[in-house]
């Protein structure tokens, strides 16, 4: 019987902190086995090892079976090919925790898979959990537990914990968190989550308090609904959650039906979901290390408006070009700041301002850093201060003492100051152990690398913080799904106007007409110029097939299109022609595309672009998982490119943001409500001007068999 | 008197390459004396010390001054403060070569720039050149001359020649050039660049042979003329230049006055005349070292289609979004190369494909690797391959001899090869000497040292080797300027168009009307409606004033047209109307802004643009420096991301391609003969549907005052 979630999480405290281990396979030919023997010396005493072939192994006596080990074993890290043997004995001794490092498993064709499904049934019938498998174990750094098949370096302990779908990435990557003194607290390798996927380890960790910053590696995204419910704990729990997630070259090879459907491609999506739920996306596994450890040094940071110092002009260049770049809000430094730096701290021909050059007068004059430091912790305007300075000693030299007296100076400021302070180095190079060792001695934070790099995890940082300042923010209300009866194909456009309508859209009137005569009466009582349209559940793209007629003005110009539109309709096979829809002719303002559309991964997707070139050429858009709060809403305007017309540029009127927000937020509302048959819902223009929000038009579909989950359908695939 | 630039680069042969190296101010208590002493250890029977108060500096004995050394000195390095003393000696001595490592001068405020102009007045007069000051010296790795006031670690010996305007960051980089293996040739810190620039660096390097690869530190250009001509000369010599030029934040500070004007902020045009001229822009000094470092290394590859090979899967994903960010294109393996690699080589569960992923079986069977490179290597789709792996070993450890085994094979391939390999490791770590000289032993070419900074790195060498394949390519004419008498303020539309017209642009037609009858006349000829135009000399924004009648049909609406739009114009002070342009309506197709503007530092630049919301709200638009190639225009049409409009989207036609350049080149050669006293010259629109290309309006505006030569004015500053 599978565990659910909640149970596994509590399940994975035991698992990654056992009491004893069994490696069963041992033996000193197998590379594993030496690695695996060796990462574990610190609990030796607790390692049995078992191999019916050999006595002795890596100097040790060994049992010929599980059943020979004298104590309890918790967890069995098994080596060896004769999985299914070697978990009947774990069962029967209840040992329950199994890391099988092996592979030709799903990874390996479908005998594999046919292999693993029988696995995960016989573990599930005795009760176990297998972590993997094709993975390569798993280290609890501050349980001392280094239960891995391949030879580590110590790592620091600190509050960052890896959780990642490649073994490789951890075995190519262990020299670098060393190298860039990165504090780790866990490092799991999940294989092929056979039992225990990404989620779980996510759970247990936010749960875990030697973890305070989770960093993923991922190559798919296997439970999309957990994973954000898991997303959405990290970020309430204040454990930043930083994922380096490949496959961003795979978009748009899926195309979906409706329009919005061609913006849902599944990699804008992880992007969509991950900005909405605070996790951090980073492109390459240095920049998960480096944002995760700098999370993990300075924690939640306060403010916005940083300021940086440093005695060099080019770092400075590099500063500002990053920093804009990044979207880091430099501070505006104050008048009494910038006096008391130009008056008493600065050479005469250095300039006062922000990122700050001390200048390499700073030789001549010591105090000269440590003063401009804490003028600038001092500036009201400012809330963290990043200090951008050269590498620590890598050896000792005849210039440690003088070198020992300037970090001193500098590591005071940093403690008395009542702002934040980030150390950064210009250049990165790896750290050797007497440089982290004088880093630990004078009680420096953790040190970002590089402005190249550092200056990026700045800004990921503080754009976590900020989400957590703002909140995730709740749906603007949490409307039940599947409270309306569904339909099949597509409903028509009236039926689709009179429901947004129902639920508080705003659109545009329109009156149903089933004769030219009402046509003509309807165009009478809009005057001026109307919009003509073939309403039939059938045809989505009526205009494609001559329904739809522009300014038709005066009664003999509706009458023909009348007639024209409804025999345009009646030319297509199996369509049943409704009428024509009679509308005023709309102009001014900017047409905007709202639509919602279901991701089979993500579920309701929400997409907004401006009309007209953006999204067509530009493929402008922002997108969203349902449900969603205004307040991202909010966001998703603010990322549009084309946004200056929403804010008047070319002569247009500003539109009525907060009237915008509760438009979208109406139609999106609306989509959920619809739940889980809808296939689209989209709203295509909706016209916005000043005040003026109103849907144009509309298009509801449906899906033709009844709700299917993704995930079921993966586990028979 | 000053050396032309010619005569500087041949002295710059010797100034860098001295025999003999007097250090003025030599002193055990200076740092940057011990500095400098110990990192000339490979000459230092030619080095000799001078300091009026001292007898013995750094073991040595030591000169009073300048005139007492006994053998004739090639460069003199100055410590101390008392320059122009030492200078005047050295003046006497015939010494020519002064590198002053000394800070106040023209980076210290007004009297700093008094003391640099008399320094170079002072060394112009004695035929001494100064490089510097405010700088830290140059080194000629294979010279073995390190004049360099900071301690420097051995540098490999190679081709890449650092030049920076930054001495910090050749002191904050040291480290890092060793540590990912970067080969040298030349540093060069050229400082305040009183008398040496990067572009004299340039020209000298273009010459020396130990130089392959330029890479450029720059925070500003000087001498943009000459730095195209130094770019262009490197770029023929077959010598690639990267540069790392900061302050892309500064951009749109400067407003012009055309429209065009404001496409033309600085930082973009530093972007389009390095593009333009082949020259590799990079956005840090990190990829600055590995991009330059590979081009040493590999050189100029011969062709774009790229294979890339590596045991692990995450690699292949991490590979692919790279290489589709940075354009690389991936081969298409043939069917052979599939069905070898399927049936011959790989284990059944691994797919045929590229990035190849020949998967963690390699452990079983060692000779799959070096099957799978040679596979790739024969793919006739497949131009260069990629094999992606793990680090060197870093030190000696009890796998060396299996791992030997594993690079000789390895490396037996790469060099049996038909085709370029290159090698990349995963992950970047620093070497160590045990790896470095590991790499040396096995004949290992550069590595790329990882993923995230080896494939940008390889698209850009790329991106240099198609441009030396294609060629700079040569401006549609070569026009002579100033071949037409300038005007002053602007001249009108029709002066404008007549102008155009007379280049081989085409013009739409237009009558000039002077009175009613004649506008009502014009428009009867044109048939149709009308556009209607004030055509003034002093009205260059008619719009505004209410100058332009569009969609003008009828006899009467072209009367009271003309009357308005005359006495619109009547209505601006000092303004002179010469009468209405009456022009046929035109409809259909794309509208584009093709403009030259000057720019103050780089002459006539080019700009393209698509009208609408692309130019205004999104900054779409392309630039070049003037004269331009038709390849050239080609490739800024390609840069435009509104370029799907011109190839046929949204059911327009696609642009005839050859007539679009060929007009904008007629353009931009119009503007090219108009000489130095040309401001802006726009057409705006450019009207583009299919074959149809032509332009709907013209302006041309021209500079109050004569040529200015930018050079001087900063000279003068």
């Amino acid at each position: 019987m599978s565990l659910s979630r909640t149970d596994k999480a509590s399940a994975l405290t035991g698992f990654f902190a056992p009491g004893t281990i069994a490696i069963v396979g041992a033996s000193d030919s197998s590379m594993w086995s030496r690695a695996a023997f060796h990462n574990l010396r610190g609990m030796h005493e607790h390692v049995h090892l078992v191999n019916p072939k050999r006595d002795i192994v890596h100097g040790r006596k060994v049992f010929a079976s599980l059943r020979d080990v004298p104590v309890a074993i918790d967890t069995a890290l098994i080596l060896t090919d004769q999985l299914e043997g070697v978990l009947a004995d774990a069962a029967e001794l209840g040992i329950r925790n199994i890391v099988p490092i092996a592979a030709g498993f799903a990874e390996a064709g479908e005998a594999g898979v046919e292999r693993q499904r029988k696995l995960v049934a016989a573990a599930e019938g005795a009760g176990q959990l297998v972590f993997g498998p094709n993975n390569m174990g798993f280290v609890n750094v501050h349980r001392n537990v280094w239960c891995f098949t391949n030879v580590l370096p110590d790592f620091r302990p600190g509050g960052v914990a890896l959780v990642t779908q490649s073994g490789a990435v951890v075995d190519n990557i262990r020299n670098i968190i060393v190298a860039k003194d990165v504090g780790i607290s866990h490092a799991l390798t999940v294989g092929n989550e056979a039992m225990i996927d990404v989620v779980d380890c996510m759970n247990y960790l936010v749960d875990n308090d030697d973890c305070r910053v989770i960093a993923l590696f991922m190559e798919s995204i296997r439970d999309p609904q957990a994973f954000m419910d898991a997303a959405r704990r990290a970020f309430e729990a204040g454990k930043p959650v930083v994922a380096c997630k490949i496959g961003r070259s795979e978009r748009g090879k899926r195309a979906a039906e409706a329009h919005t459907g061609g913006l849902a491609a599944d990699d804008r999506v992880v992007d969509a979901v991950f900005r909405q739920l605070g996790v951090i996306r980073v492109d390459s596994v240095e920049d998960l290390l480096i944002t995760a450890a700098a999370l993990d040094g300075y924690g939640e940071l306060s403010g916005d408006r940083v300021a940086f110092l440093t005695g060099s002009g080019a770092a400075c260049g590099m500063i500002c070009d990053l920093a804009e770049k990044h979207r880091i809000e430099l501070s505006d430094l104050s008048e009494g700041t910038r006096r008391k730096l130009r008056d008493e701290i600065l050479p005469p021909f250095a300039a006062a301002q922000n990122p700050l050059d001390f200048t390499a007068y700073a030789v001549m004059d010591p105090s000269l850093p440590p003063n401009a430091m804490r003028a600038l912790a001092a500036d009201e305007n400012t809330d963290i201060v990043v200090h951008v300075t050269a590498n620590l000693p890598q050896e000792e030299s005849p210039h440690t003492a003088l070198m020992d007296q300037a970090v001193q100076r500098m590591v005071g400021v940093y403690n008395e100051s009542p702002k934040p302070f980030v150390h950064m180095d210009f250049f990165s190079i790896d750290y050797t152990p007497y440089a982290r060792a004088y880093r630990e001695r004078h009680g420096l934070p953790f040190v970002l690398p590089s402005i190249e790099k550092g200056v990026p995890a700045l800004a990921r940082a503080l754009w976590w913080s900020r989400r957590r300042r703002e909140g995730l923010g709740i749906a603007s209300q949490e409307p039940d799904a599947a409270a309306v009866a569904g339909g099949t194909g597509a409903w028509s456009e009236a039926v689709a106007r009179d429901y947004l309508a129902g639920q508080g859209v705003p659109v545009a009137p329109a009156r149903l007409a089933a004769t030219a005569e009402e046509a003509v009466a309807a165009a009478r009582e809009t005057g001026g110029p109307v919009a003509m349209k073939l309403v039939s559940a059938q045809i989505a793209h009526k205009s494609d097939i001559g329904g739809v007629r522009l300014g038709v003005d005066g009664d003999d110009a509706v009458r023909d299109a009348f007639v024209a539109i409804v025999a345009a309709g009646g030319s297509v096979p199996g369509a049943v022609v409704d009428g024509v829809l009679v509308s005023p002719m709309r102009t001014g303002g900017v047409e905007m595309l709202v639509g919602v559309v279901r991701d089979p991964h993500w579920g309701p997707v929400l997409a907004i672009g401006l009309g007209g070139v953006f999204v067509e050429i530009l493929g402008d858009s922002a997108l969203r998982v349902l449900p969603v709060s205004r307040e991202e809403i909010g966001r998703m305007i603010d990322e549009l490119a084309g946004r200056p017309l929403l804010d008047g540029a070319r002569g247009l009127k500003p539109a009525n943001r907060d009237r915008l927000i509760a438009v979208i937020a109406a139609i999106a509302d609306a989509a959920w409500r619809l739940g889980d048959r809808l296939e689209a819902l989209e709203v295509n223009p909706l016209r916005v001007d000043g005040d003026e929000v109103e849907a144009l038009d509309a298009l509801i579909s449906w899906r033709a068999e009844g709700p299917v989950n993704v995930q079921e359908e993966e586990h028979l695939a």
